[in-house]
């Protein structure tokens, strides 16, 4: 295939017969395939990743985006993750034959377009930030949807697309262009939110933590435990193994145990790879010396044999 | 693409001249592709790793076969791995719309050619074999080439195809069909190699160690260490990092340091991420998790978009 951009936009819901909608769109759109989605109430977000030609991604994602307009409403959301608006964040990601360049013409085609059809302001991040501090999603966030209406008036919060007042049921919407990155989380044997928050706090690494990493604490009500949930924007700098390990260190000053872990979305080959490399002493293991990326290497270098 | 099989033949070289042209064969035949290879003094032994449809891996074969035959003088070779011939074994193993049964017919095809043209003696192992010992190599190169003369006129090691005398130069030669291993090798801190031999001995699942599992000792020269070099047949069923465990355990007891692994020939993506989902105690990670398996299977799943 000659193009392949990958797209993870992130909604405000955990409502099965929304999630089934907002799916629905992407079904329905011609060259557009989902990967990977995954949604909790305790985070009330859903999480999509599919992979298409930029024009089929584009094409889905402003069709997803105007149904989770629709059918979500801001006013009535509660969950532990930030967010401001029902189709809160929509990164578009370079995977094979696309620049990072492309992948930030298509975060602002996409947040002009949603900004004039529905009147969302929309603000950009990561590579397609308009200045500094608006590659950073926390920043952009501040306040989440609640405080958004205040926010927003801020001349340095002026949104990059559409109004400077919120979307009255949809709130705003960030879009931009970013590296894949791993989204990890680790279940905490404690319910003890306060705990967890310490730890989380130890992991970020705007508040002395490791650099590339982004933790928060959640609880698990189902589970009556706490979750760590991290985003590793940068997981080959700061590979898997270092993260956990450090978590492990942290955890223990509190007698905290790790009863388990999880992707957040699909991992990334080369996480995958650092930590067993790591784990075993392995000084030579790369992405294509694994046998299934070997093959595949093989056959597109040389064709196929049909 | 069709079909794919790899092949993981064995040669008794570590002549990088004799290296050269056994590959030149492979690299001159259409729709048979090099995946890798690597060869070392001490084992004096050349592992290639290729693909191609059955038609091209058998012939691919049967010509780097005769180039080996041609150029490899077994009555010269010394090495630490035990061998019996010049094209010392080759499996044929299942990848994609293939059967064992296919790899099984294509072993028996390539070992009469292979016998009738070169007058080699020839024995089917793993899947191919015609009685239960022969599933076992160890079993096969019992007495190694050194002893080949005296061993392969016992009436129960007659060969399978070919005379029931060794090949003046090149021996004999095993193949037959397998499912995808992984070969694991591990450096230890030490230049013992009797300790070496006891470690190796605790692990091989013959000697009382883990099911699965083939260990041997061999001393690096250039290194002044010694390494245990492993096969583990079923990496599902025996995990690397219960392999890698043990073996800590064992190196422990004689203080002896693990200073360095490395997969021998290509890493399944499998045994990578059981091992990952076991330091990270990650419960639902699964090969089609990993992103760029995700994209492959998507892109097959709903047809490409060129």
């Amino acid at each position: 295939m000659k193009e392949i951009v990958e797209c993870v936009p992130n909604f405000s819901t955990s409502d099965p017969a929304v999630v089934e909608q907002i799916l629905g769109e992407l079904k329905g759109t011609k060259n557009a395939f989902l990967l990977d989605y995954t949604f909790d109430n305790y985070y009330n977000r859903l999480v999509v990743s599919f992979i298409g030609d930029k024009q089929s991604v584009l094409k889905a994602m402003l069709k997803m985006a105007s149904k989770a307009i629709a059918l979500i409403d801001m006013r009535t959301h509660k969950g532990q993750h930030p967010r401001i608006g029902a189709v809160d964040v929509v990164p578009f990601i370079p995977i094979k034959n696309v620049s990072m360049e492309d992948c930030v013409r298509l975060a602002k085609r996409f947040g002009k377009t949603l900004a004039e059809k529905h009147g969302v302001p929309v603000y950009l991040y990561g590579e397609a930030a308009t200045k500094p501090e608006r590659r950073d999603l926390d920043w952009i966030r501040e306040g989440e949807f609640e405080k958004l209406a205040e926010m927003i008036v801020k001349p340095e919060r002026k949104p990059d697309f559409g109004p400077a007042r919120p979307h009255p049921t949809a709130g705003a919407t960030i879009t931009g262009a970013r590296k894949v990155m791993a989204g990890f989380n680790v279940n905490l044997g404690t319910p003890d939110l306060k705990v967890a928050k310490k730890i989380a706090k130890a992991l970020h690494s705007k508040k002395g933590g490791l650099s590339n990493v982004k933790a928060m604490a959640a609880y698990i009500p189902e589970r009556n435990i706490t979750q760590i949930g991290m985003s590793i924007t940068d997981f080959e700098a700061t590979p898997l193994y270092r993260v956990f390990e450090l978590l492990k260190v942290e955890a223990s000053r509190y007698n905290v145990p790790i009863i388990g872990s999880e992707f957040c979305g699909l991992a990334p080959l080369k996480a995958v790879v650092d930590v067993t490399a790591y784990y075993l002493k392995i000084d030579n293991l790369t992405v294509d010396r694994v046998l299934e990326i070997a093959i595949q290497n093989a056959l597109e270098r040389r064709g196929n044999f049909e």
